[in-house]
């Protein structure tokens, strides 16, 4: 029997979602599949909408812009974060949701089906769908054979670009600007798509770059390379205590010790990685420390009570993030 | 102690679910258990609902008619599919749905708690449950003991009525009729649910039958008795191309190799039930290709462009047979 | 790295959730954490609540009081009874739900995210938060950390307070008073914490206990302890037979076989804790036989057919009492 997938169906590049739709902002329609899409217009766009979402919440806790219309959340492998950070954006905004959220006991795929007939089948159910995948391009797949927007909420390897706009979008909420900024990333950098995307997003802006990370997990080539022909300033160090004084933002994320081979190197490096009130008391007044989540020590509880954790502001900001995305992609703002 | 159940409490046959209801159409408080329940009468009322509800989803996403119900949904196993289009379909009619989607961690059931418990539990906090139970009879005895109307998500080996109800929904709307029609049904027949339940709604109408499949996975006695009951024409065969030009209908299931001892022997009877763009040259340039989904292979993904290719369809004709459902057990039309 | 927690952040007892509230209930922004914490008088407030929320359900079905509004159901194991329970009763109150239900798979959990991290995260999406943990006190450490108001949905052996006060109120519904009441408690009177909860709650009214249990399986010192001290009368028995006849409510609970070490002595002692159709011919006219679900055999199939089982309308009361919390604490009612 065929079982090789014909290529995806040729299709306009606006899919159809609604009626009189927001057509300027030029989301309509749109999947949401890599940090490469953005430019700073459109993120300015979303930032706007993102800040009024805030408001309406803050106000009165939801709105009906999106009465009417359901998202499917695809997670072929959990992520409470991710997962409920959509659930509540769809549910602010009037929506409902379809929670395929539990990943492995899905049951269609675990019957053999394919992503794009799964796709396929929650398109005729829901209007937009956000897909959490283990595997490396399977969004951009999602997409090519979907006719409603795709947003992807995690590729495995690949990206995660819902993510870097919320991690971007803080740094503007929290320090007022993203031009002139001096930007630490610390920790994993290597396989930390959080780190690879934001850097990214941020090569749309005048910043400089301090990376801190061991030898083996130091910043890949290609996201290396993407920085130089912008010919941003970029600095790398071992230990975070060299950086600290200088930068406006500190993202961290976890050096795992399953990376390392020899054990002692892990337990000789990984305090230099690691935020306490004793570094903090070293930073900028006005810096912002931000973290992916979760995380697991590499942040001193301790720091929590410092004003300058901004990493729950960040978690709250993904929702609005998340809000003006669908609202977006649905046509309506 | 006493662990044997009672027999259910006698009830009024229509149950009482909500104020002011219709009561002209006879499904008001009623249960979905089985096909055996439709009349061509009751079948048009539905059909014509389901327009009426596509009608609403096309034009503005959703409507408010079950606004303040509460639907459960009850899945002993995960069936994504069936569950998203009830959740889809509540949604889309105002309503909410409690999701116990996940199967295997049903926790009152891993306590011990029998069928009628769980459903008297739920009927408690919801006004109609959809029930997914592995085992044949289920959702009888749900039916049994619950005073809120019970749908039949599918028991086992036993029914899935809604199923049948879209599939032939699908041939109503895709073929403008159904007398007249003739019908092949392709693949494993002897233990397709899907195919029972439709071929013994199809013996509501005046259709031809032409039956394809292997030897061992011929149609049970019982449905090919219920067709004969009604004098009905029907062919059988092996292979799918000897019908393919004269049928309007092409109902496709998946063979599985898991059916045959030996491997040898599905190796070389597979192709001929293989829905490939060469067999499709031969078919009539006004039918359809059906299928429950998921496939695996059974049919190439590069007839998914034809026309005909129904399937998807078929998808979104689901959620529109259970908002017609659902509105009307629950008194709304 | 640093992986203390550090002290919950020093809070106003009453925690910000929303515009206007009301805040002569006491129960704006509040944690429900304990039964310790209700008093005759928050206790009257709540069923008065809870009645009106039953005549809103019967009527209309669902009411717009909690509209925009999320709630997160965070079960770290899964219990249907009590998730379904307070999804049904947001959803009737028109707000939505985080629906975290699956217990095993909480996947930042099994990424090793403490408590506070993920209640302090999930409060950034939603403006309540059910937890429902293994461990006691997990409910308390959630309180501890968070900014709005956390409900306790069971923390292992410690409290299950929402089961408790849908208990006392069922009492109430049923037989119109609590003062002056005879009340029966059988089965596991040890480990049973419903047990627990139900018997301080009723330290606040004037009853007579009659607890009848197996001799491994009595009233632990503390909780009687707290009966003494309000001098209430007290008697215990091994056999459900004698008190049948003088009690007002029979609450029934299991004895599990696995709590002895001797099998032989379960099968000695099993019959005295079960309730049959000829057990209730001893029992008042007027009285009612309540479980807290799931039941395996404890309480005859046959008894529930007789109007004085009160436990399937124990279980809608649970929806009613947990509906008037969720509008309590944040600040409606």
């Amino acid at each position: 029997m065929a079982t090789t997938e014909s290529k995806a169906p040729a299709k306009d590049s606006r899919k159809k979602v609604g009626l009189a739709p927001n057509l300027d902002s030029g989301f309509y329609g749109q999947d949401i599949i890599s940090v490469s899409q953005f430019t700073r217009e459109n993120l300015e766009h979303i930032f706007g909408v993102a800040e009024e979402m805030r408001a309406i919440v803050k106000r009165v806790g939801s709105s009906d812009l999106l009465k009417g219309t359901v998202l499917a959340c695809l997670f072929y492998e959990p992520s409470t974060r991710t997962s409920s950070s959509f659930i509540a954006a769809m549910s602010r905004l009037g929506g409902t949701v379809i929670p395929i959220t539990q990943g492995v006991q899905f049951s269609s795929v675990s019957k053999g089906e394919s992503l794009p007939d799964t796709v396929r089948t929650l398109e005729s159910y829901a209007d937009v769908i956000v897909i959490r995948h283990p595997e490396m391009g399977s969004a951009q797949t999602a997409a090519d054979y979907a006719q409603k927007p795709i947003i992807n909420g995690g590729d495995g390897a690949g990206e995660h670009p819902t993510q870097a706009l919320l991690d971007l979008f803080t740094i503007k909420e929290e320090l007022g600007q993203i031009d002139g900024l001096s930007v630490g990333m610390v920790g994993d950098l290597r396989f930390g798509r959080t780190v690879h995307s934001l850097a990214r997003l941020l090569c749309l802006y005048d910043v400089q770059f301090n990376f801190v990370a061991p030898e083996i997990l130091r910043l890949p080539l290609d996201v290396m390379n993407e920085i130089r022909k912008r010919n941003l300033p970029v600095t790398e160090t071992y230990d975070v205590a060299e950086i600290v004084a200088d930068v406006d933002v500190l993202y961290i994320t976890r050096v795992q010790k399953e990376r390392f081979s020899d054990l002692a190197q892990y337990e000789e490096v990984k305090d230099l990685y690691a935020i306490t009130p004793e570094l903090m008391e070293k930073a900028k007044e006005k810096m912002i420390v931000m973290h992916p989540l979760p995380r697991v020590g590499e942040i001193s509880y301790a720091v929590d009570s410092d004003p300058r954790a901004a990493y729950f502001r960040q978690m709250e900001n993904g929702m609005y993030i998340r809000m003006a995305l669908l609202a977006a992609v649905l046509g309506k703002v």
